[in-house]
């Protein structure tokens, strides 16, 4: 029986980063002595992921999907409020594709303005998340374009993977990499590359915990989301992709206290001038408040996933 | 005749790299395609000198000065508003020295409050720098602490010069290197390293032209200083080793308006999450405007030199 680790691999990420080569930005490593971050560790290494078009990681599976696959006339299509729609906009621009993006009437219009501003066709309709998509479906139907997801399509994990590939490329394999999860396409794609070559673990705000219940649940099970991170790592329910590549990949699942995401946001800030938004400060806040203890000669990679907020919130 | 060249050369630039190795951060390079920014050129590498420790990048020509000489028990002293006295006190703390700042009364409060919390001794008194400058140096005398510069020490320069160093390490001699200048301390040891292999070019905001007034003097000459990069680059002098130096190796030097420095600051946020100071954003500003108008086939290097600011004037 096919499993997705059939298509979701080492193999298949190396092909995706030949593919989207020139389309994505090959992010810098900021690599610091543990210390200059409070840690005791050997080195710390930063997946400067935040520069990535679109401000977010997200860009790397977008491209990837939308180059593996015909696209229609009539373009790309999504349901998203946050990265995965910014970055849905910014690939379709480049590769001159239409793009429609649904978002409930929740969302700021601040985003909305960003969107417009990449050219993408927004629509706005319903009141939850859950009526956007409903709407985003149906049309699809209509229209035939190609539907884009947020994390859980095997295109989109494999190109999150290449961000891996890069980290090992530039300085080989670390002992440990720290990764945030919302859906999981993210650290689906890490594990993926890594295959157990070095420890995988997820952390997650306390108030979003899809892969911390399915572990505890032993399936993926809706999970209430709220606080600060919610905006990025807010899916519901981890994505079928990363359930099935974490049980085998994944080494822990960590559950962070909002303050201790706060204080590593500011602490990114004030110490690297590294602007970043909540859901990258997760690494560092897993490694300040105790959650991962690592030994001393480890080298850990923090993957900083992105920087889509409003500054005024680091000030 | 002994010259600055004699001192200030790519033999002691990577006799420095070599000192102060341990103590710095080698600094990412970004590599962008000119499009990504809007400019006809064929690469961008942006030195992320912003992400070094102390937020700019004078940390590498204190720490250079601090690894070369004998530190006296006074340690050592300083009069500095801006990004040097945050330097010098990084430098201090992390060597274990005692460290004196001199502010003038009209510096902010929130300066004064991260250099005590640097553990600098913050002395404030007069009404202009010049006043300030006066009693450090009075004090100095009393004390013999070692007296740092903010860019006219040999040490100094040479320091500053190991980011070029890195450049090269890292990708290469560019075409053309883009340099912020206020006393002129970076530009001299980017030049010194290059020794004319590539062409080094001086930018500074219309309100602080100390290069550009040197050079039409034929000689250093007094500027009044105003304007946003004024606490930056607002030397009012250029630096008798900058003056020396650049006239050998400084193709050219341009003055920008305030606007197109505004919108490269907020054009490397919007598009790459980069926030940094609006000195930093010189060279894109330069690149922007028209300024500086490469060659298709180019490669130039961006030097992002600092992010000590206030992130509300950003958003």
């Amino acid at each position: 029986m096919t499993t997705f680790a059939d298509i979701v691999n080492p193999q298949a990420i190396a092909a995706a980063r030949q593919r989207i080569g020139a389309d994505v930005r090959h992010t810098p490593l900021l690599r610091l002595p543990g210390a200059a971050l409070g840690v005791a560790c050997a080195e710390l290494w930063l997946k400067l992921e935040h520069l990535q078009i679109g401000g977010s990681f997200k860009a790397r599976g977008m491209f990837n999907r939308m180059r593996s696959l015909p696209i229609p006339a009539a373009g790309v299509i999504i349901a998203s409020g946050g990265n995965a729609g910014i970055a849905v906009a910014c690939a379709a621009r480049a590769l001159g594709v239409h793009c429609e993006v649904f978002l409930p009437e929740l969302s700021s219009p601040a985003k909305r303005a960003v969107l417009a501003g990449l050219q993408a066709q927004v629509v706005v309709g319903g009141a939850a998340y859950s009526d956007a998509l409903a709407a985003c479906l149906l049309r699809q139907q209509e229209t035939g374009a190609l539907l884009m997801h947020a994390y859980d399509q095997p295109e989109i994990v494999v190109g999150a993977g290449t961000l891996a590939a890069e980290i090992e490329a530039d300085a080989g394999v670390p002992h440990r990499v720290l990764v945030s999860v919302g859906g999981g396409g993210l650290i689906a794609g890490v594990a993926a590359w890594f295959e157990g070559r070095c420890r995988v673990e997820a952390l997650e705000p306390v108030g979003s915990p899809t892969l911390h219940a399915a572990r505890k649940a032993g399936a993926p099970v809706d999970v209430a989301v709220s606080g600060l991170a919610a905006d990025a790592l807010g899916a519901r329910r981890i994505g079928a992709i990363a359930w099935e590549i974490s049980q085998q990949h994944v080494a822990a699942s960590h559950l962070l206290p909002e303050d201790a995401i706060r204080g590593a946001q500011q602490l990114l800030w004030s110490e690297l001038r590294l602007a970043v938004e909540p859901a990258a400060a997760l690494p560092l806040a897993a490694l300040r408040c105790g959650a991962v203890v690592p030994a001393p000669q480890e080298d850990i990679a923090l993957v900083l996933c992105g920087a889509n907020f409003e500054l005024a919130g680091l000030s």
